[in-house]
């Protein structure tokens, strides 16, 4: 009888109070209301929206469903970073390398990926030996003597996100802007950081289509941790182009690796040094930002930064060979470019199909059953605003399975635009949102 | 898959087409639908509307969920009539007597109620051995020889309408104009009449609360018909006070009687003749309403309609003797009165909680499984506009069960306002819609 009455509330667009937020997410996630009463809510929530203050109560509610992470063991502010997700995304491990050699502790659990592409872990994974499943002592340890740590998600963080998401994903209710932000801030708050850093992807290779929707949903997601006391920043960052030139697990360590090492100048390194100054930032090591990203700098040409990833694949068990010499990594068994169809500059990538050809490859998992091939994916010889020549190859597809090729190259070849006039530079960082933007 | 795309388009507010609709109908009837789906569907119409052509097409395939009835073998243009329902309305045996003795033929089937008090069937019931369980054969016989019939409901009609209905009740989705219009029409459509006559109530003892939504209800109802090439008439009616003076089940069958009989000439006997005259209308009888109106006046006051209501009761086995002499009717045990606790003119019923009242006296269910007591229910003494000495007797109460008298009381008096000043009068029939309005 509750549920009716919240149901016929949303529908008439008025507000939730809290309580009766906690009442549906509580009475849900014990199935004690069945789904289709939650996902007529979802769906009137999804087309009447939410403000902040029931957004908040929404976060609050899935955030109590289950446990809260306790990182107190680990000495420092704890800022925890979360990316929306994007094809070649593999800023974590470069970003808390470098926070942690400004002194700045990294205790990131980051999840496996839904989607196409591997996640930060699976990445981690492809170094012979590295585990991401250790015990929570052990974590806590190398955070507290090496700085950086990066393990899988563990633990019953909020459970009713989970039950929610799986109704929404079926439900068309995924594109809301209030049970986005309340689904990412819910597992961000149960993490237990202090502060949080967001990295709002928008582009052809995210889900958000466009800069204005996404700085809509970091606003929101800044507000709800600003309602848990926990300081929150967001930079809305550009996914229109895969980010970097690798796209796999190895590849995307040999990656890593050059950037920390100094071998890679582009956009990769730009914005793990962006996100790295405002971890700093967040966790009160200066209170400006040029301080902060001179710091970072610093670490980073210095190789401390190198030095801090170096040995924390090695506290996780991983070899540190392949670390210090990227050529010893397993390749894959075939290796073939592909070729422009036609002459000019790059106009732009469909960038979810570059994600697509990549998992075909064998980079990312089909179902939730498929194991990534490590040595699988795509390096990039060309990117956005690069002239090529007919016959030149823009890419090369790794693979260990010939009869994958045929189908990557197509989806590869459609995720390119090439035409006669140079576009126009894109900004790899659109904005920066903090409290003082709300 | 199919259904997702749907759940986004109408989220989004975009218009689905016909085949979107019919396939979610369609699906949802035979269980390839979850309801969970089913329900954020419903939601989002409920919201985001629907057109009239979308309308439309949700009311045929409802109407091809199940069975057509054939009318085919009763001769004439058969015009069926629809009342949204209110308390003491017991109009439809009286209309069709009316009409009847206008030679066009009247074949009714009519529910039981579902909500407090009885339906029209459950009325008639009440005449001692009257049956509303008739052959379809013996139905069409008596049609097209005493010229009306009413019987219950029979048949598979519009099943995909009750399917979606028992999912609206319980996912606040009710009230929705298209989702109301849709559900009406399909059921009656599937009836197989030829030509449509909508009473749609408005008042506090209607589901519609003000006279705007009516009409707009009304009007989508009126295209729908259009739709399917079935003339459609909408009265919108006043439902602020009971209709007449008798609530019950055998007090309303007199109240019948004494209308035929011409012994009483208040708003009842109105609505009767102006839903008659339309009646005769849509028949095609004659294209004017004066000469619909003449007809329907001679018809009854000539004491020819209460001849056919005489000949109908007889031919469905009803025990004409309480026709003839109504105080054969059995009587409550109890028939006690309820005095005003004030002096003054009535100013309002709140008359949904009339319809309560006689409820608990007996006179409708309370859950589905529950028996009527036919001798139960109100008899009204004082209606809006009259004034009322304190103590006085406002209504009588019957009932054959000593303790719900004094929970019926209460509900009453709660359910009656008496105020200083006289009250403005109110029209009985506030608009007239037919397809030259849309």
């Amino acid at each position: 009888m509750r549920m009716y009455e919240l149901l016929d509330k949303k529908r008439l667009a008025r507000k939730l109070s809290a309580d009766d937020i906690a009442y549906a997410v509580q009475a849900y996630t014990k199935d004690e209301i069945p789904d289709y009463q939650m996902s007529a809510l979802l769906m009137s929530i999804a087309i009447n929206g939410m403000d902040n203050e029931e957004t908040a109560a929404m976060t609050k509610a899935m955030v109590e469903s289950g446990e809260i992470a306790d990182l107190s063991a680990i000495r420092g502010v704890k800022v925890d970073k979360h990316s929306s997700g994007g094809v070649g995304d593999k800023t974590s491990p470069v970003v808390g390398a470098i926070v942690a050699a400004c002194g700045v502790p990294v205790a990131k659990m980051s999840g496996r990926s839904l989607g196409f592409s591997g996640g930060t872990v699976d990445k981690l994974e492809s170094i012979p030996g590295y585990t991401i499943d250790l015990p929570k002592e052990k974590f806590f340890e190398i955070v507290n003597t090496v700085g950086v740590s990066i393990i899988g998600q563990t633990g019953n963080l909020a459970p009713a996100d989970k039950k929610i998401y799986g109704l929404r994903d079926v439900t068309a209710t995924v594109e809301s802007t209030p049970l986005i932000a309340s689904s990412i801030m819910s597992k961000k708050i149960a993490g237990g950081a202090d502060a949080i850093l967001l990295d709002v992807k928008v582009g052809s290779g995210a889900f958000m289509k466009d800069v204005e929707k996404a700085v809509q949903l970091a606003k929101v997601m800044v507000s709800i941790g600003g309602s848990f006391h926990k300081e929150t920043i967001a930079l809305i960052t550009q996914m229109d182009s895969p980010l970097g030139k690798n796209i796999g697990t190895s590849l995307e360590v040999i990656e890593m690796i050059a950037v920390l090492q100094n071998e890679e100048q582009g956009e990769l390194k730009e914005l793990c040094l962006a996100l790295a100054a405002n971890m700093l930032y967040l966790a009160g090591k200066e209170r400006d930002m040029e301080t902060c990203a001179a710091l970072c700098e610093q670490a980073l040409s210095s190789g401390k930064a190198f030095e801090k990833f170096r040995e924390m694949v090695g506290a996780q068990g991983g070899d540190i060979s392949v670390i210090d010499d990227p050529s010893l990594f397993a390749q894959a068994k075939y290796i073939v470019p592909v070729a422009a169809k036609q002459s000019g500059y790059i106009q732009s990538f469909r960038t979810e199909r570059c994600g697509m050809a990549s998992m075909v490859l064998g980079a990312g998992r089909e179902t939730k059953q498929s194991l990534i091939d490590y040595t699988a994916g795509i390096t990039l010889i060309a990117k956005r605003g690069d002239t090529v020549q007919q016959g030149q190859p823009l890419a090369y597809l790794h693979t260990s399975d010939e009869n994958k090729i045929k189908r990557a190259e197509e989806l590869f070849l459609n995720a390119v635009t090439i035409g006669q006039e140079k576009p126009q530079p894109q900004p790899l960082i659109y904005q920066r949102i903090t409290s003082a933007d709300l």
